[in-house]
């Protein structure tokens, strides 16, 4: 049998620090990207151009893009944008991959970025007008596809239709994000595979938080239904700060344990994640609820206990 | 399609307990039984007949049966015994279903009852003979069978000879146990097929613990097996104390969310369950690794927040 390959997006130096009290300093997000990179990442959504005010973890995204600018060619630098402000101060910092954020329902649309689905869906027009003229790369995230913490369940059929308008505008990714950890595995493989059959020719990219320990088994049901590309965060740190109950996101070193021993290919390194994920605990100065930090891969053996 | 029921044996109240610094008295426990039994629960691992001084946290388990014992026509109330003393002791206090455990590799069961496995498994015939000739029911339990801390991985064949010779015992259940959370989804799922087929008739229940995150999607590749018996543990709670690195079981509210979420029966009320969990953290006096304790259920909305 061919074997499957996943990649992986790492999310952590975004998604990932924004709930974290701790400002991390440009040295610091700079020590952690390398030693992901030096574990094989090669995919980074490396900040966020939103109001800094809102969001303070993201404030020095553009100074931080211009330390790493040089790995362009190798790596995927991608900052998350709200609006057309954002693209325009990306393009400024000479980034050339944004990935838009809306959300499939209202209520969490008007906490995120003030304005109902349907504004954010025009504005992404203009956002993709001005992205193609400026030769950018734009991508498309889907925030609470799998449930909004509160309207609750998110009828398919409305997730279908908003991703009908969003595929027609030649988004490379569009990502499906479990905002606030509700999605389950039944309902993940079933909507993917529904979502894959209406639109086979587009790339989804999946997005889970491990907010009812289902982070992991979610994955799986991505997989067993056809989705090849998945967002996770190093030490399963984040959440968005505008939605309540918000936790962290699926864990890269425990997500890629897992795949490696289901023989899944993720080229990457699982010893050079631990020490990545070393530096952020250090960084964040607390203990990350990474499963695999704790416990160490399964392939770990003990010493037999001396018996007198 | 028919609707799969999923049989859930709580082990909060045995392994659950066993790693807990605190010892909980008879009241504490029964105040947690009594918790779960209103929430539907209706198989219990309640105890161990162990040594006390090797496992102090059960050295009450006699009493306490006698405070539940009246619950026997309505519960299944079973004691682990990890040799033919303990079936005697077990006796003696009037237990009618014991769970024998030996484990699939040496190393472990020399750590755990200080004898290698074919030696278990000759005890294992007496064993029989004894509970049989005084109309008690065995159960077994094969912990190391995903997995040995000191051994690493564990050959199916071993697996399948081992079971070969337990099921020619007419043991009602047997649990096959992932004593140190070394499973894999893939893992359980390849290894449950091929034990099913060959063991047609014999019943099988899974025991995994959430070590390395995976024990949810451990869960699930057991029901996609055909496995129709699980044990978890409230509160997610517990640990073999003579497996290094061992941690919590599989937490039982956070199963059954996964599973109603899923449409699979457990005939629990999660409500209750989490009423439960509440009381079993009071009475350890720390907060559990339960997912559910610290999120709530996905169902749950949160309101909008005031805006100016």
């Amino acid at each position: 049998m061919e074997s499957i390959h996943v990649k992986l997006n790492e999310v952590v130096l975004r998604d990932g620090l924004q709930l974290e009290d701790k400002i991390l300093s440009i040295e610091e997000k700079l020590e952690i990207y390398a030693a992901l990179k030096k574990a094989g990442i090669q995919s980074f959504e490396f900040g966020a151009f939103v109001h800094p005010k809102r969001v303070p973890q993201m404030a020095n995204s553009g100074e931080f893009f211009s330390r790493i600018e040089k790995d362009k060619a190798e790596a995927s630098l991608i900052a998350l944008i709200p609006n057309l402000k954002g693209a325009e101060r990306a393009r400024e910092a000479g980034v050339q991959t944004v990935n838009y954020v809306l959300s499939i329902s209202d209520s969490h649309n008007l906490q995120n970025v003030q304005q109902p689905t349907a504004k954010s869906l025009e504005d992404l027009k203009e956002i993709r007008w001005y992205c193609g003229k400026n030769g950018m790369v734009l991508n498309v995230s889907c925030a609470t596809t799998f449930g909004c913490p509160f309207e609750g369940e998110i009828p398919e059929e409305r997730v279908l239709e908003i991703l009908g308008e969003i595929v027609l505008l030649d988004i490379p990714l569009i990502t499906l994000a479990d905002t606030t950890g509700m999605a389950h595995p039944k309902q993940v493989h079933g909507l993917m595979k529904r979502i894959l059959e209406q639109f086979p020719n587009q790339t989804f990219n999946l997005h889970f938080h491990n907010t009812r320990g289902m982070g992991l088994a979610n994955v799986l049901a991505g997989v067993k239904a056809g989705v090849r590309n998945f967002d996770t965060a190093l030490g399963g740190i984040g959440g968005c700060p505008f939605a309540p109950g918000a936790t962290g996101n699926v864990c890269t070193e425990d997500v890629v344990h897992m795949l490696q021993l289901m023989d899944l290919e993720t080229e990457t390194d699982l010893d050079g994640l631990l020490a990545a994920s070393d530096l952020l605990s250090e960084a964040i100065g607390h203990a990350s609820p990474s499963y695999l930090m704790k416990a160490g891969p399964s392939t770990q053996k003990y010493p037999l206990p001396v018996t007198q």
